[in-house]
């Protein structure tokens, strides 16, 4: 049965991924991870380091999604800055939470664990600390946002634990069907077998390799019935044009 | 001198960034591209292949910031609905361009100018075609927004030709000093160069590296010759606590 998955949208704050020193890597482990587990990303907003930029845009997306994730800008530097940001979007103040302060002066010894330091053991009122199994300092959730930090690695490494205080639902799943043929060739078919599953997203991303044109045809969705389906009416349609194709459940092109 | 610098966003087009299938190149490749040219990337919104979201979205956008670039959804199949979002979000009527027409029927042959292959050559009523020197179907500009390909290969062989119609300003040019000491060991006096140096960003990115910590101390900015004084400012304190550093233009961390 096909239900619409609850909805999540990321804010990924820092300077460093706008200016292209730095390429994101939180998208799309944030997105394959809540797709594993029925939750649908839905949208992302990579904005400055700067607090009305952090405020304006949580604002947005708490009221329009289920749960916002929000990653960067919670360490100890001056251009860390989202624990304030979020504190102030909620009206709430921020102060220094006992057990983060804890766990922070555990971790670095009560000589190393100076105030600046102790600065990540500040969370908003209300907030429930994240657990950070890399390197300590917690992340925290707020009603429907929860606040991470910026570095990929610490992410993927939190993300296992957060997760699993969501309730789950029917995992999103896909089937790719890499066929050698240019897109426009058989954009008819394709419209026709998403026009069949409503409930499904079937795309379609063209490729060139070794001179020859290709195209991913993905069909995605909660309802694995559906998707075998969908994607077996595609390998039919090309089989019976002759187009050569390979079906499976991730290449990447 | 530094002044402000002109700002632009980006809205990404895509249910397969969002699902995590494919990770998202042209943030990182328009984000430097318009540094180079001394425009600021300032926000990225990454959405659903969804009229409604893209309509808002470059809604939000447009009257937001001085230029607003689109990547995606422009091909030919039923999940490339941009062209006409953009249309709807300008109140415009979409149309069969002359000039699009006769390039994408020269690029096919007339006999494979087929009607789906000529839907790429549908632009909003008052839009100037984009040259696409990669693949033939172009993008195009109506008012301050561009609208370009998905595919990063053909955007990036775009962007030369897009930028260089933008009124250029100082390049924003950036310092990196990599220093074998924790953030937070460095945190007062990094803030006090950001507070001497307010038109400038510091920035600092912590990594971890053969169990060692450091930190990548960024200054950016386009004020060459203060980017230059901060960044010295900074492997000066460094040195004086005898702190192991290099410096660079950009050592990726």
């Amino acid at each position: 049965m096909s239900v619409d998955p609850p909805g999540a949208a990321l804010l990924v704050i820092g300077n460093e991924i706008l200016s292209g020193r730095t390429r994101d890597a939180n998208v799309q482990a944030l997105g394959s991870a809540l797709g594993a587990i029925g939750i649908r990303l839905r949208e992302v907003r990579i904005v400055e380091d700067r607090e009305a930029s952090i405020v304006a845009a949580v604002d947005a997306l708490r009221t329009h999604y289920d749960y916002v994730f929000t990653t960067g800008g919670i360490g100890p530097t001056h251009d860390d800055i989202t624990t304030d940001a979020v504190g102030a979007a909620f009206g709430r103040d921020v102060r220094h939470d006992p057990t983060a302060v804890e766990l922070l002066t555990r971790y670095y010894g009560p000589a190393e664990a100076t105030e600046t330091r102790l600065r990540m053991a500040r969370v908003p009122v209300g907030a429930t600390l994240l657990d950070n199994p890399v390197s300590a300092a917690p992340g925290f959730r707020l009603d429907n946002v929860f606040v991470l930090p910026g570095v990929p690695r610490i992410v993927q490494g939190m993300l296992p634990g957060v997760l699993a205080t969501l309730p789950g639902g029917p995992p999103i799943v896909s089937r790719a069907v890499t066929a050698w043929v240019r897109e426009s060739d058989v954009a008819r078919e394709l419209a026709d077998v998403q026009a069949r599953h409503p409930t499904l997203d079937v795309g379609s991303y063209p490729f060139a390799r070794d001179g020859r044109f290709g195209t991913v045809l993905v069909v995605r969705g909660n309802d694995a019935a559906a998707v075998i389906t969908a994607s077996g009416a595609i390998e039919s349609f090309l089989g019976v044009r002759g187009i050569t194709f390979e079906a499976g459940e991730g290449s990447a092109h």
